[in-house]
């Protein structure tokens, strides 16, 4: 029987005594489906019993089957409905396909997604575990790299042949292979390769519950290097905490409600999280926290 | 050395087989600092890694030193904010006290607060682990008495003698001595106890990430009972899934935006969690959950 290090007692349990020491979330595991320790990290799928299958990397939960398109839909959806037409569409990361599936919700308006992810190994676990996710990989307008974001993005800059509308990095968390994503001059390429009324998002790793500091200092990076940036974040239950933080950049468009609106009924035919509502209600902070992010 | 059913190899787990199976929130113990079968329920408290003291009651962690203002402002801020001028406040359960810190803060509007707990060891306990709840208990228009909340209302029915602007419901799960919290009768006494533009609201046990039907056949109970009926939530990291359901019922005021408002200063001051943007966000739903608790 297959055996991984975060898994005792038929229980999973992410630790991290660096990012939220003291607390761990667990998850009960039916079995196995997958472990290896690829060229760039550990990479566990697991059957939950209540959660479908999971993805962990580097014992951090990625993705479950149930509570997924939370993240997926607002980490695509905040950025897309915030741009009036977006053509061309950059996904640092997201081996699971999942915010793929999203992007080409958008039908016609889109021209290319791009989806740059390092780690082969993922796309191939996501689509034999995770097809729900992966079947964003199938979309005729789907493009994929397999290169580091932060190379890819230099020879974006070089090569100049054409910039992005919207890009979305999907990555881990800074302890390991996504490191240089948090980091100021991976912003500054993002901005290169941006159109000018272009948009970026990135997931923020920690929460207003968590690391506060990390947040406003992450803030504070890309305040250096776009006009606007706003924080959301999206509740999920199985993210630290019960929620995940947002950074959201723009170069001059709104970001914290949408530009474009689908009706009512639509929403609820394409989404099962996103709606125009939540679009906004994301940008809204508990006191203590919007003072701290803010840095007021 | 103390030990619980709950803890194992240094770390609490919360564990419901009925509720929320196959997952667990965990907290690392730094000491247990009391464990004891009251006449109700099973008590623990201890002191935790990163989470200060925590109250668990029956398994199920009440409060923790580091979030609990969360809860405690969003249930007591938003019938209070949502009110003109609430002079009489009842309070049913919330024997640590958190909830009577928040209802007094609404100063010289406060006539009386009423709290009626049926277990006296959860406010000595308090009183004792976590002094900074606890500390509701001294304002002078705080009464305290000893009883069970569904009878307190019936003898309110009996003696006609004052009704209540606000009665706050901050009981444990159903799963024990609060059960009858969750019934139909239960929201009708509270009705009969109330002014004419009474509110009150009630923690919902549940969220919308985990037993929606509950949520649904609360919020029925309540519709047979109320006119207004609105479901919010409260983020908070040590719940079951990073957040809470709160169900808020009135008979005549709109409750999902506040009818007073404090200035921003004024509300950075006093609150840790509670502003009049949050209060309104905590009634934007994610699609699917709004459509299954509103049952379209």
């Amino acid at each position: 029987m297959q055996t991984h290090p975060t898994i005792k007692d038929g229980w999973f349990r992410e630790i991290s005594e660096t990012s939220f020491p003291g607390q761990a979330f667990c998850l009960k595991v039916k079995r196995i489906l997958h472990s290896e320790k690829s060229e760039f990290q550990d990479i566990l799928v697991f059957e939950s019993e209540s959660y479908g299958n999971v993805l962990v990397l580097d014992g951090i939960v990625q993705c479950t089957e149930r509570d997924e398109f939370a993240y997926q839909e607002l980490i695509s959806h905040i950025p897309l409905f915030s741009h009036p037409n977006p053509k061309r569409i950059l996904v640092i990361g997201g081996g699971d396909g999942g915010v793929l599936r999203e992007v080409v919700k958008h039908g016609d308006t889109i021209e290319s997604v791009t989806l740059v992810e390092i780690d082969e190994t993922v796309i191939k676990l996501s689509k034999k575990y995770l097809p729900n996710m992966a079947k964003g990989f199938d979309h005729e307008k789907v493009k994929v790299v397999l290169d580091d974001g932060f190379k890819f993005l230099k020879k974006v800059a070089q090569e100049n042949n054409g910039k992005y509308d919207i890009i979305i990095t999907d990555s881990s968390d800074p302890e390991g292979p996504a490191e240089a994503f948090f980091r100021k001059n991976y912003f500054e390429l993002m901005y290169n390769a941006l159109n000018d009324d272009g948009i970026v998002i990135t997931q923020a790793s920690e929460n207003c519950w968590l690391n506060v500091d990390k947040l406003k200092d992450l803030k504070k990076i890309c305040k250096q290097v776009f006009p606007i940036v706003e924080y959301g974040y999206v509740t999920i239950p199985s993210y630290t905490s019960g929620q995940l933080g947002l950074m959201c950049c723009s170069k001059k468009l709104q970001i914290t409600e949408p530009i474009r609106k689908l009706s009512t009924a639509e929403e609820s035919k394409l989404f099962k999280y996103y709606n125009s509502e939540i679009h906004k209600a994301s940008f809204i902070h508990p006191t203590w926290a919007k003072k701290l992010i803010d840095g007021n």
